[in-house]
């Protein structure tokens, strides 16, 4: 049966990323696109690529009629999420891909976003979207908050060696590199391709990345106790696609076992061969997340890669999992396309 | 009903793109992958991003038992494909993409390709692949000759207008930029990341590019007499894709009006409004082929710029919208993803 | 002896090149940088790849001393350097690398620049910057216009065929390649690397891109008749650089020939063996301009390309070798390193 | 007073960047030039970006007169270098930029390289090409050899540190992202434009990289005990730069002091201002080293980034400059352009 699916900020890259994969989608059917600038557009216009589909017209969020929508994908500006949410009605799902309520906890939403909540009394009703992990929870939800694209790779990588406590909680180091899409569209000076081209800088050093807060969040429930992790950000020359290195004090035999253990029946988290290293192109516009385990020539030293694409299984592969979950659906409908490689 | 298919020369980048289409594709199943010099291994040590599929293992092409197969792509290098195509049962319907089998006449063969062509006697029964021309043949076909990438992107650009009589058939210049995976996974200097990126080289200059010979075959029969054009091609610093910005003398109104007249109803080669222009990553491993028309400052000459995805619809997508024909399926069928952007 | 400069307009791309380019120069020094939005900064923190110099900081146009200066680049916006340059006092000499003093008539600025010049009286004193073509009137000029680096580039392929009538020069096509440097650092969505990585993108199709202005002017000026060439320029995904595919009508010997006299005793511009091609990446960070010529299957078809990079030879290298003649220094002081490659 | 310089393995990046950067070197006359496949041919065959200069053709190495040649730049390929250095005449200095002569312990570099060195009796006379660090030593040198590139730009992050002893040396981890000039112009798959443009892939993980060899050496050395780091590379999809980041326990402002005041007078070396991250871009083409160092929101951690070009301070810059020191010249002789951005 087909379910009728609204995206809010469809002009967006997490947006149009959610139409593509919808374009294939065996059930789901988009009837309401919102783009606040850009309202009274095709989306041909927004997005020539998308010139094949029929996708109706950019429409106002207050312009939306909500009656007949069965879910809802927000791929709102952080902030902007917040403010729109709550006046969805009740009978309409809710993804949200959005930072907006990724974080649990009033205080830390604060730290790391620099202000508080418009919303506080939703985040007891949210989910966190990270399906392999709250898949339960996420087929009841209402609400489910999309990962931070960096988050789901680092969580990925080390959920697993937490819960299995192979690793030493109190030092772990975690090394990203983060293709430019995951900045989006916005006109900024060292998003430019003369600034990035031939070039890898460093950003948000020093523990002030905010997908920090989803860690923390994660990784101390996980543990029973406080985990804080260290974390250096690059941004790559490159368009899609994320690198998260571990640097791990543990035996990686244990690590490999746990790693390979939690992800051996998962449709799209492969964990590959000990010590085969993944790449980032091979999960290039796919919901595929490859992880890589090595030892290392010093003792009780393990190396863990995870690698996917940051608007896919990053953003918009995850939404689409988690409104599969949803809506009754196969969890992996629309989404075991190929990587495109090369 | 399924269909069971065969890949010869799965191990390079047409191979891969064909496995990936098929990925998604509702009725072909891969029953069998042929590779020379890697017979042995499993697809996901060659192509590591086909991990998550269950593929059968490469062998080599003389211990392919046809058996149960009902149609092979042989994305075998050229020159070796007439070496092999002539010896395949009968039974077994044919998608080749090398170039062994585009030209019709023996001596442009030998010409273009320098040397005598090995299976002349099955020239007489190969349809040309370019699916919107030739669509009633390849459905009856027995063996489909896939087009050359650029010539194929040529030849959506050029067709209707040479058809329509809207253009001067002596003064056709085309100017190619073409990403490199056109030139397969070779090893070659110039194919090198050091080399090529930041850079754009001209090859194959004044009038020696092979897809010329397509050009001539094809323009010359749409009009009658002889035709040939005047080709530049560029190589990029790109993965996929494929620029043919097209000079004409003729009329600008009349281009457009026979393009689009040509390509109204098709579902796969989209005309742009009038003066709007295509951009190479509009159709990023996708089937679409993006034409756009402009005018000029010098009255009677027009401008068409068409694009595709080598790879894709100038290659394995091509292939698969032949054999859908082939096998009675919709010729849209696994082919209607959205291009992959940003 | 040491020469004082300043440079306006020192925060854009052509004057972080001037100052990479004389940071090796035998006899420039610079006294005085302004930058409008970011006066008061220091250099490093516009550039930090500069921070290594003894630079002064950037300071208001209004604030800069014109005593003792010999000589001033504008690297200023276009439409801003006519309405600055009139204010520059008679004992400074001026290299204008904006579009501003192009062209030497008023209504054509005023038709391709959309309004009418502010500063038409300069017009006539100013010397067109193409130094290989102006070299006496440079050497005597107290203000230089440097060209447009997609006009630089078509000239040097055009000028010696022109003059030589060995083309027909009713028939003039030129297909443009052009890196994303030559838009300057502006916040402009198709210049963001997601965007134009992977991609090609035409753009001011039609007869409609400014730098046609030159051709006109300069052509016409060389035939004794009106010369319109049709032009359409592509955006690379590459920082620095331009390709120029001329297609011609003429002899390719004698348009070899025409080149070869025209540059065998030039430095900077460099014809290769008839037949060669050259790429963009072999003048990268250079002076130099590269030239190939082609024939064709077609008779009577000959095919030029030159390449340079628009930030050197195309704009600030081109002012400095400009500098050098206006302040009686050898041409190619400072000039000669070599291309970076790869 | 003019050198007169040989190269011997011309014809690699680094043959071809020492080339570039002696066009501008006020007192290196290249008299000779080696290459062995490529034999007989002029440079500009071999690389037409340097077609400008006049530079002798290339000869077999054993073709080569050392009568009058000051000193040799051997960029030969590693292994190939220990059987020509000895053959080299005494009144020749010698700066070796392959890894052959870079370990002082035999049992060292039979580990790490997995033969026996060839030329183990000149390892006592070889002096560390590190300039910055063994000046004076190679003022007296008769051969030295150039670091690694790696190799250098993590001992610029790390020498001082561990001099200093403000770091943990147990707990030593380095990230690094290596562009894919280092790998030289090897036709291998992994290196081609289609497999690495838009990828990221790890290598020798696990503490297998043969730079690994440098840094015990080095870092043991100065701290008079053994010193293991751990070491993680990456491939990236640029052409030249690296940068490692370097994760430490230590406290931030005692690693910015010791690096401040080891780097406060050197001309190539910069440490920027505290927290400040230096980015890859910034130093292309240059022989510049940005050092930026961060502390962590977990106390007694802080992060070291460095970032070179692998070509020029990692390889054929740091040759020159040593060189430079050798033969008398001024140590930033020809070597102080400011690097080429964007």
């Amino acid at each position: 049966m087909p379910h009728n699916i609204a995206i809010l900020g469809a002009s967006g890259y997490t947006g149009a990323e959610l139409i593509r994969l919808i374009s294939v989608h065996p059930s789901f059917r988009i009837v309401a696109l919102t783009g606040d600038r850009k309202a009274g557009q095709p989306m041909a216009s927004v997005y020539p690529h998308l010139r094949h589909m029929d996708l109706p017209d950019l429409i106002k969020i207050e312009d939306l009629d909500y009656s007949g929508i069965d879910l809802v994908f927000c791929a709102l500006p952080h902030a902007t999420s917040q403010a729109v949410v709550p006046s969805i009605p009740n009978h309409v799902k809710i993804v949200d891909l959005s930072a907006d309520f990724r974080l649990r906890d009033g205080e830390a939403y604060a730290a790391w976003y620099g202000k508080p909540h418009a919303a506080l009394e939703l985040q007891g009703e949210v989910v966190y979207g990270l399906t392999e992990f709250y898949r339960q929870d996420i087929k009841a939800a209402r609400i489910v908050a999309g990962t931070g694209c960096n988050a789901a790779t680092g969580q990925f990588a080390l959920r697993p060696l937490i819960a299995a406590r192979v690793i030493d909680l109190d030092d772990i180091i975690m090394d990203l590199k983060a293709a430019v899409s995951g900045a989006g569209r916005s006109l900024k000076e060292h998003l430019l391709l003369a600034e990035l081209d031939e070039n890898v800088k460093p950003y948000s050093v020093g523990g002030t990345h905010r997908h920090l807060g989803e860690f923390d969040q994660e990784f101390s429930k996980i543990a029973g106790r406080d985990v804080r992790v260290q974390l250096t950000p690059h941004l790559l020359p490159a368009t899609r696609g994320i690198v998260m290195t571990c640097y791990l004090k543990g035996e990686a035999d244990a690590v490999f076992n746990a790693l390979d253990a939690a992800y051996g029946s998962e449709p799209f988290v492969q964990v590959l061969p000990f010590g085969e290293m993944p790449q980032m192109k091979d999960v290039r516009a796919s919901n595929f997340c490859h992880i890589g385990v090595a030892g290392d020539r010093l003792p009780g030293r393990a190396t863990v890669v995870a690698v996917l694409d940051n608007l896919t299984k990053g953003s918009s592969g995850q939404a689409i999992q988690n409104a599969n979950l949803m809506l009754g659906e196969d969890e992996t409908a629309g989404l075991m396309a190929a990587p495109v490689y090369p």
